[in-house]
């Protein structure tokens, strides 16, 4: 079948079968579709949509253009999170050695910062000489060795997905559900899972700002990695205002070494809620307890006895980096940053946190990127001092920004204020979860 | 603005501003946008539809991609006839010569033949020598000595229609009707007209079969036209069976020197008759004649006074070909050709001939081109012998075909036999000029 006839059915609104999307996919791989044969397609699949079934197909056979990781010999329920990125969102630094201390093996791939938001790969490149860069074998050695590996995504992994995310990119066809689906879950399924939790951001600093899109995301992932096996559930979470107290990687990667030193503050407290609901929905998931209330109790446990950071800790080791982080975790903030304060403009409450803007502000000072070949500088970023719902007095200090200079302060310093909004009612709070699918 | 917010603009259904269509059609012409960006904008433009200002700033783009043409040194008006395509179509070879005669300059600019459908180039290049690659310079020169010039699209002109098009027939966005009218116009509109006069073909051998769709082709192109300053009418008429008494290159331009040698038989008079009517109405529009009567009665008289063959005649000393057809046409004319005769499988009157297969077999036996970079066979063909109406016996010869050998004719003499249905009762004819806009 030639690329036209198959554009030409999409483009006329009729559901691909199987057999379709698999020379569609193949063509991907091989060359045989041309990139504007492609976009073509993408296009006419966004404007014309695809069915649950279609979706599923293009997932599987973007899955199958790779390898899957096969686990078979690692004998303990293998699991892991994904969220769809959010600001200050770093639970995968809490939640895979957490599961690793609660006996689930963990071989999470994840990607690196875009926009406003941040990956995963740049918060673990904040700890000196931590390599991200390895393949499916060391993957297997690592965890065999402590529970968890954590690395990026290699051309062993889905490759059809990686050159058509690059093109819809590059042609404004990225916010469509099914291709968005496809997309996640032929790299998370190409993990090897038994259980897959899934964290779906809601809100202005997320990809999706609906609350109702945002469930139809987090049902059409899950149907999609359940039909092809693997138990997945969703939280659909709130990203209104910065998660925990942190935005920006190493001071991220800090929050979260603090958490596994059970040293959190109040402010870090909803990245340690919402790490918990997440890890005990997928310890429940896994089987490894019968009930989130029982998984809750051993996170809080391994969280306070040490364990998850001793798993952490000797997962850095093996990945080459510097776990002495663990013990002095102050070692990964930069001494020396301009430190800018960013105050309460009114007597009152905080009744948003601009999320959105604190992402584009620490991206608009090095802290993330515009484009994927920037550069990240790990060390600058933002600490949210007050949270939503805080009391606050005229001139009160709600946030820092930590920068290189004053000029690039500067540039930012009053978007980051008008980021605070302030009432004089205490605002109603959402919840962290606002739905599981 | 990035190719990504005019792509989004247009797959969210709103429609795109002079500057942004400028914008996007620059970016073709100097490599800003990639050909995957522009195949996504153009199966965006097909899905989410076009208004006519999009058709009428597009088409304006793409002309100004290229070069004009400057004829204001000619004084004689400037016109042309185009033709959407279709089998035996063979006009444009009658018409230039006699509008020279009749003192109109014609600039014409044509294409190639490419699937069923024949091409006034290659009916051309079936006379010894002849050079159809000339540039603008060549073609005023030799306008200025004989009235008419005929030659292929250059780089010169509208270049990014060129792209486009090649683009869009491999991702199958052909079919839609703004693009097919900036493809035309923006061609056209570089011969610097004064008016135009469009044959919109309807009809099985047609590009588009639905008189209605092809009446609604033919009032944009009208609009299009008239919009740019160029005095712009068009004929629809019926290409449901082959035009006149040949389809093959060769032999169509045989039965063009024919007619203008003021030999032709009746088979070949509905070639004449549409001629005559696109003739005579581009000599209204320019201003030659007050009405189409005074003007066929010019064109009969061209015709037949032999000023018509002699301005060709000069046109083809001038472009570099063998003139001596014009005397002896048999010369066009491949003798030894294998001959395979198309016999009535019943008595009655021929009620159909169908247009799309006769082109299609014409176009298998080489014909024809299948992809754009096939090399034609000027000889091969097929003969007309009866046309619908016609009262046949059982066993008469209804068309001959000629080929290279017995081989080529065998794959193809199946097919031509069910193209001729037959029934009891004399057909209803279709006029030839179906409507006029």
């Amino acid at each position: 079948m030639r690329p036209q006839e198959i554009i030409a059915k999409k483009r006329d609104g009729k559901a691909l079968s199987e057999v379709e999307i698999g020379i569609f996919v193949d063509g991907v791989v091989t060359g045989a579709w041309t990139d504007y044969q492609i976009t073509a397609l993408v296009m006419a699949m966004f404007l014309k949509g695809m069915t649950r079934s279609e979706q599923s197909s293009i997932t599987m056979a973007m899955l199958h253009s790779g390898m899957v990781m096969d686990l078979a010999d690692i004998d303990m329920p293998k699991g892991d999170k994904h969220s769809t990125g959010g600001v200050g969102d770093k639970t995968s630094l809490v939640i895979a050695p957490v599961l690793a201390a609660c006996g689930v093996a963990v071989p999470m791939i994840s990607g690196r910062g875009l926009g406003h938001t941040g990956g995963t790969l740049d918060k673990l490149e904040a700890i000196p000489g931590y390599n991200v860069r390895i393949g499916f074998a060391s993957i297997k050695r690592i965890i065999k060795q402590c529970g968890l590996a954590l690395a990026g995504q290699t051309k062993q992994i889905a490759p059809a997905d990686r050159k058509i995310y690059a093109l819809r990119d590059a042609t404004a066809t990225v916010p469509y559900i099914p291709l968005i689906v496809a997309s996640i879950m032929s790299k998370k399924l190409a993990e090897g899972l038994d259980a897959l939790v899934l964290d779906v951001k809601t809100g202005t600093g997320a990809f999706i700002q609906k609350l109702a899109d945002s469930k139809v995301l987090a049902q059409e992932l899950c149907a999609t990695g359940n039909a092809a096996g693997v138990k997945t559930e969703a939280l659909v979470t709130d990203m209104s205002e910065p998660l925990g107290k942190y935005v920006g990687n190493a001071l991220e990667t800090y929050e979260c070494i603090k958490i596994l030193r059970n040293e959190s503050g109040s402010v870090m407290s909803a990245t340690v809620e919402l790490s918990t609901e997440l890890t005990a929905n997928l310890l429940v998931q896994c089987g490894v307890h019968r009930s989130a209330a029982m998984a809750r109790k051993q996170i809080a446990q391994v969280l306070s006895d040490g364990s998850a950071l001793e798993h952490f800790k000797r997962n850095i080791e093996l990945q080459n980096g510097d776990a002495s982080i663990c013990d002095k975790p102050e070692r990964l903030l930069t001494p020396g940053l301009h430190r800018t304060e960013i105050k309460a403009n009114a007597a009152g409450y905080i009744s948003d946190v601009d999320s959105l803007a604190v992402g584009e502000a620490v991206c608009a000072i090095g802290g993330g990127r515009v484009k994927a070949s920037d550069v990240v500088d790990h060390a600058v970023g933002f600490e949210c001092v007050s949270k939503v719902g805080d009391k606050v007095k005229r001139g009160d200090v709600v946030g820092v920004l930590f920068t290189r200079n004053a000029e690039q302060a500067a540039s930012v310093s009053e978007k980051l204020k008008i980021a605070y909004k302030i009432t004089s009612e205490p605002p109603k709070r959402s919840k962290l979860v606002r739905a599981k699918v």
